[in-house]
């Protein structure tokens, strides 16, 4: 017998990718610019073009048995050297190369930080919505993913709903802002005071509570939103970082674990991720692109056009009667669901080729994910199709 | 507590990194060219022009939301479909795309493979010598190294010894040919006839035995060599393969596994496979490196640098008086210690200069493996002192 815990995970549809399978089909029937698709987190921006100007540089300029050669495990030290100094740069924190560790993108980096940290019967807090890959990765690590809701209305940390959470167990939480799917920025109180909950019950313990920030997002916001870097607000937090979003990377699989210096115990933690990223057979991020990172690394995306869509859908979902929280990162438009069934809805949606996303997979119900990044003109094509699917449900 | 397992694995110095940073240190102190390092198998021959060609095609005249955006989780189809052709053209040997699943090379395809097949508790066979990393992938499948050793002399499989490992438990044998440390290339005759002891077994107990097919150094044989197509031979078997060795890409971390479409379940496997890949962060394949194996699969190495490199080690160690085992292919030669304890051996050559890994890690004693994909000049410097280790033996 083979193992049906990965089978079934092979088989199971992800209900994204069942979306974008209906998608292709219903696009070959009645004609791609027919089909409103919200359903893909796929950048629609390309990479700046400094990307591929450093890539042809690259090919032109260096060694072949350099360039496509292994780095070390931990990633090529210029490339970590850039990283961190843009971190101290950036963020004002001081970081040292060997707190970085060079991984093929977010997936990977949690997934080797939940491996890293954990021992079986371990809880990891999610908070809800999430990113639905996160119950898969905690699984893997053999750790309990316990999901707490954000705030009604809001959908900010609930810190008191965290507080009732947190037991012996905890291992970690999980924090995602920009948030996919809600697009919510978590705020620097909030999580200032979710810091002095940690360190109280860890005080207790003598055993830390890890928060793990997965920031693909950080990059996009929009207008005057303040991303804090939570390093300088919690000692014992690890960075999932991602280039997939920033540079319009998402296929390249290249993005980096930082452990903070000021994690109890931070060299173990380091050396853990390590070696839980050669138990996961990640011999090193692919070479090329972690050279283009050294010369890429903390270029802005333009996300002008993000911004664009985001004003036109927001703004012309309010109008005709939506509710959506306010939509300050990311390029995802959480919106409420016209019935209590986010499913439901989305069926009816259909009708009008618009593809939505339900929120039930990301752990909360009655919402459904916009994702924005897609050209302008399908979001202005769709509004009559929002407009005529919420007049059905107010006749 | 963090997991210690990953710490352990993360602090434990791999045999060959510990030469790797004496060499460096070495190096620092009497010069590069004075230092005989023969510990990495890195390649030191060019990517085929081809591929960087292709990466600047690529790069010029597709669109950068494609060439850099996710491909299906099992890799984009065009490059899928050309694998499978060319096996097919190449082995005659019927596959499809839906048989093939990109990954980020070998390591990869075999830690994915291992956590698709095994539950708890299962058993996968390892023939030594073996890949030192094989251990900790089928550890992280849950599942244990049975180690069997080759036959004395040639190392060719002894397949009385993997008859007697075999139980009930039993759920892969690991298979590496050309192999990596001995440069041993497995006989047709000896697959065929592990081929009806395994079917035997299964037909016995109900379950399948998969074998794993490593297969990074398929390309590289020297002479008249027939590298048997084991899927050909066995009907349960899945190849793992890499173009780190064959396209001399190994810091790009690209490679497939194929599930043998005659295999027991065979789509289950297939299944599992993706939901293993899933399980451990790979989201796709790096997608530029993807489309260049979509142009470059089929590509041979020039292996002429290789050949004269291994004609010269070769030949001079007989000269002297080594014993190696006779080198089909692969980039290493396996030459007895000239003492029963390798590591004791590799100490004294380290007076020389001659930096070699003893065989100890590699689940068996008495060797040491050269690797040779190195710059002929090293090895013709490097003989004198060959002479003058095995003289300090036989004076």
């Amino acid at each position: 017998m083979i193992s049906k815990k990965m089978e079934a995970l092979g088989k199971k549809p992800s209900a994204i990718r069942a979306i974008f399978e209906y998608s292709n089909k219903r696009k070959s029937e009645i004609g791609a610019d027919k089909v409103f698709d919200f359903s893909l987190g796929n950048p629609n921006i390309p990479a700046p073009k400094k990307v591929n100007d450093t890539i042809i540089n690259l090919i032109n300029n260096t060694e072949s048995t350099t360039l496509h050669g292994y780095t070390s495990a931990v990633g090529d030290l210029k490339t970590r050297t850039v990283i961190s100094n843009n971190i101290k740069n950036r963020f004002g924190f001081n970081v040292e190369p060997n707190n970085i560790y060079m991984t093929c993108g977010a997936a990977a980096s949690l997934e080797i930080t939940l491996k890293a940290l954990c021992n079986p019967g371990d809880e990891v807090i999610i908070l809800a919505p999430f990113f639905p890959e996160y119950r898969v990765f905690v699984e893997n690590a053999d750790a309990i993913p316990k999901e707490v809701l954000c705030r009604e209305g809001d959908l900010q940390i609930d810190l008191d709903a965290v507080k009732n959470a947190i037991n012996n167990k905890t291992k970690a939480i999980i924090i995602n802002s920009p948030n996919n799917p809600s697009g919510v920025v978590f705020k620097e109180e909030a999580l200032a005071e979710l810091s002095g909950i940690l360190d109280g019950f860890s005080s207790n313990s003598g055993e830390p509570i890890y928060l793990i920030c997965d920031e693909p997002y950080r990059e996009i916001v929009y207008g005057d939103i303040n991303v804090p870097y939570i390093p300088n607000i919690y000692d014992n937090t690890i960075v999932c970082y991602s280039y997939s979003k920033s540079l319009s990377l998402p296929g390249e699989r290249i993005g980096y674990i930082m452990v903070s210096p000021k994690a109890t115990d931070s060299s173990d933690v380091y050396a853990a991720v390590c070696g839980a990223g050669r138990a996961s057979g990640y011999v090193c991020a692919p070479s090329l692109l972690q050279y283009v990172v050294a010369e890429c690394d903390g270029l802005n995306p333009d996300i002008e056009k993000y911004k664009a869509n985001r004003d036109l859908l927001y703004n012309s979902l309010c109008e005709i009667g939506y509710e959506s929280v306010s939509p300050d990162g990311a390029f995802y438009l959480f919106t409420k669901s016209l019935e209590p069934d986010a499913a439901a809805f989305c069926e009816k949606a259909k009708k009008y080729e618009l593809l939505l996303v339900p929120s039930d997979s990301f752990g909360i119900k009655g919402y459904v994910r916009i994702a924005y990044c897609v050209s302008y003109e399908q979001i202005k094509n769709s509004i009559p199709a929002f407009k005529a699917l919420f007049d059905e449900y107010n006749k």
